[in-house]
């Protein structure tokens, strides 16, 4: 069993798996006369060749909590998925880099703080949606034929210990 | 003076300005054995032939109070534009047909429910982000060349009054 400890969600630290939306972190400029700050293109939307972005809405109904022992990892091997929760849900990030399996010696953990979204770039494997909180999520990814997830069972190998 | 009271913003009545994003009203199915419900591709995001889709936040510092004069119309000739708060504020949705100029004896007045988001489709006129409480809003519309804002000023022409 590999026990993890997550760790702070931190552009540099995430940065092999995709980029953290992070309203306290960003820079922005003002548009609208002075009375809106842009944070501007925060991640990198990759609907593969072929593929569209979609906005869609994850309403999460069943959250877990910490130690948790995930079952699934999935993969996008066609195109990015992000994640940003609406209010104030922390979530799990539980990635490894883009392979055929994952790589469990390869794994990293980390913890939204609540206000933190990620963008997992494609094929990086990662937990379904597994919030702290019941939340609804804004998550914007790829439309389009093939296929689009992979999931592979991690069952008994994994344990999420609390931070 | 044109004198506008907003009416509630439903799938509808905005489908000649684009999609309406409400969680409260979509459908969806569900993933992740059953833990979430997807409320899929709720906007037709469109960055045009050469443009691609950003995924941005909106700060917003100034808010409004009704009854309100705009100044200023805007439009995007080159994609849409999504706006969803992040939490629960409302926000003004006044817009008017795609046209080189605002036709104010077309425009259309609604108010978010705070919950609610709206995609505006390509060259719909719209007012700034206008919302009546300080909030964020995740904003999702188009990056690449081309002058993508248009800009009209409508000062002293159009009240909108209380709901």
């Amino acid at each position: 069993m590999i026990r993890l400890t997550p760790q702070p969600l931190t552009a540099a630290a995430f940065a092999p798996f995709g980029e953290v939306i992070d309203e306290q972190a960003a820079s922005g400029f003002a548009i609208n006369g002075g009375t809106s700050l842009r944070l501007n293109d925060l991640a990198r939307l990759d609907p593969g060749e072929d593929g569209r972005v979609l906005f869609n809405l994850f309403v999460c109904r069943q959250s877990i909590s910490l130690p948790h022992q995930p079952t699934v990892m999935e993969c996008h091997p066609l195109g990015s998925q992000a994640f940003l929760p609406r209010h104030f849900a922390r979530f799990l990030v539980l990635v490894a880099p883009p392979a055929p399996q994952p790589d469990l010696s390869q794994l990293h953990c980390f913890l939204s703080d609540g206000r933190q979204g990620v963008n997992y770039a494609r094929g990086v494997w990662h937990l379904p949606l597994s919030s702290l909180d019941l939340e609804t999520f804004v998550v914007v990814d790829r439309g389009g034929s093939g296929n689009n997830c992979h999931e592979v069972s991690v069952a008994g190998q994994i344990e999420v210990l609390e931070q």
